[in-house]
């Protein structure tokens, strides 16, 4: 594969798995897509799937997906501890090697139109693919959950970009768009004191007037008895991860706290670890074609 | 490819471009081999080869390679800057992914063994496949060059390690081996004077006292008017990236010197990289399976 988007869908189903085995086997023996993930919560009642892929073939498996997941949930049945809105209930595109976000932009309109045209399901963009400001977040969007959305979309500012102007009856509706890589990053504080976590991550985070790309709370590490500033960097190519990591540091500094460590929780991007490698190392006119792994 | 290992070989023929392309050819349109780059020098009358593939794709296209370079390659002919002794004068191999350094190892054995018997080439074993300390550096068995090797092979501590016991008449001795990748990681100062970039290149460098892999030397960067510690690692995962560069910067300040930068010049392993931001940042218990790319 040359050009690889990512695809994570949010299914509305975690409690039978014979229906979830047949969603995600529209992503499983087909050319140039792979399988990284799927895993279910029944608490929850949801499927997170993870999958990479060329772009084309990326697109074909997930339409076809969204076709058996709205076959097959029915979301006036649904329920859940965790919000949804729809079977579908959420698509981001991650661009993620030769690929830009305008095409993982383009994926996901691609994606909205077709499947909306085919089984009948309105799409709203969010995210990089919003098309307006207050549709960029999703948990704005899916703010009244499958029972409130008929009434939602009555409102003129929330029409759906793609597909019919009201909910499919058992379906719902879904959120589909374009998101830069997520990186999870925690910096563990030597105090137990929660509330300095708390007041670091308030001055970090975008809301409080820090960085654009950065959502964080504080965390109680109750076993090691500390407290971590637990991050999502919604995108490191403009809120760096040494750049969090070192404005962290130096608000610790004012308590007399030092930072014990970090963690990366799950996948992250090479290219995030590698700008703070180069940042530290003051790397001139470094290049990531000079990344052996990125010749292969 | 899944297991990949490099290998870059150095043929002894940088003038017939036609004999060149006819080597060169041995790594095209195989599977499981990718040939990422080659250059030929008129001056040291040379050809490197950059190529990478899965071990048993890579050992049968290495040996057709030796077999079309004894075959074009006259020895008693050959005249260039560059210190040689083979028609195929070194063939390292390096393991990239899913590969240890043994099985790079076994490769170079094996290729070592079907090339000496089926065209009668001697090899010596260097690097990490060194069968003794003083066999282990390149520039030490290769001392006496092509001309002297016939003689030098009497001595009883100049047995090859496979094939017959003195030189090819034409195609001269080989040395193969595993090595790990090579960084080359050059530090530049805020200074003119060429002694200091001296002094701290023979503090860090092994031959000195300094890291057991990094080799270093001062070079003047006459155009921006600063010195630079110019220096390969030659195994990353021992004398590591980040540690050589604060120890750099540390005796750089003995004389109120700042680093002003540094250079990776060519490839990097992504590893070499990432292993320093793991530092810089603190990162507990991180996995390189956590790299998004490794994945794919």
């Amino acid at each position: 594969m040359n050009r690889i988007v990512e695809c994570v869908p949010n299914f509305s189903e975690g409690r039978d798995l014979y229906k979830v085995e047949q969603i995600v086997q529209c992503f499983r023996a087909k050319e140039n897509i792979k399988l990284l993930d799927y895993s279910t919560d029944k608490d929850h009642n949801r499927c997170v799937v993870t999958v990479v892929g060329e772009p084309e073939e990326l697109k074909n498996a997930m339409v076809e997906a969204i076709g058996k997941a709205v076959e097959l949930i029915d979301m006036t049945k649904h329920e859940g501890q965790h919000p949804r809105m729809g079977a579908v209930d959420v698509v981001p595109f991650i661009p993620i090697k030769n690929v830009t976000v305008e095409e993982a932009d383009k994926l996901a309109k691609d994606v909205a139109k077709e499947a909306s045209e085919k089984f009948g399901v309105p799409f709203f963009l969010y995210e990089k693919s919003a098309t307006a400001k207050h549709r960029e977040n999703l948990a704005t969007i899916r703010k009244g959950q499958f029972e409130g959305m008929a009434e939602k979309m009555k409102e003129s500012k929330w029409v759906p970009d793609f597909g019919p102007k009201t909910i499919h009856p058992t379906a719902g509706v879904t959120a589909i768009g374009a998101r830069m890589p997520l990186v999870a990053f925690n910096i563990n504080l030597a105090t137990n004191d929660l509330s300095i976590a708390d007041k670091i991550a308030r001055q970090v985070r975008h809301i409080g007037g820090g960085f654009r790309f950065v959502k964080a709370m504080g965390v109680e590490l109750e076993e090691r008895g500390i407290v971590q500033v637990s991050m999502n960097l919604t995108d490191y190519t403009k809120s760096a991860v040494y750049r969090v990591f070192e404005t962290v540091k130096m608000e610790a500094q004012r308590y007399g706290v030092n930072v014990v460590g970090s963690e990366v929780i799950g996948l992250v991007p090479m290219q995030a670890l590698i700008n703070s490698a180069e940042y530290y190392l003051r790397i001139e006119n470094f290049s990531m074609d000079q990344v052996l792994e990125t010749r292969l």
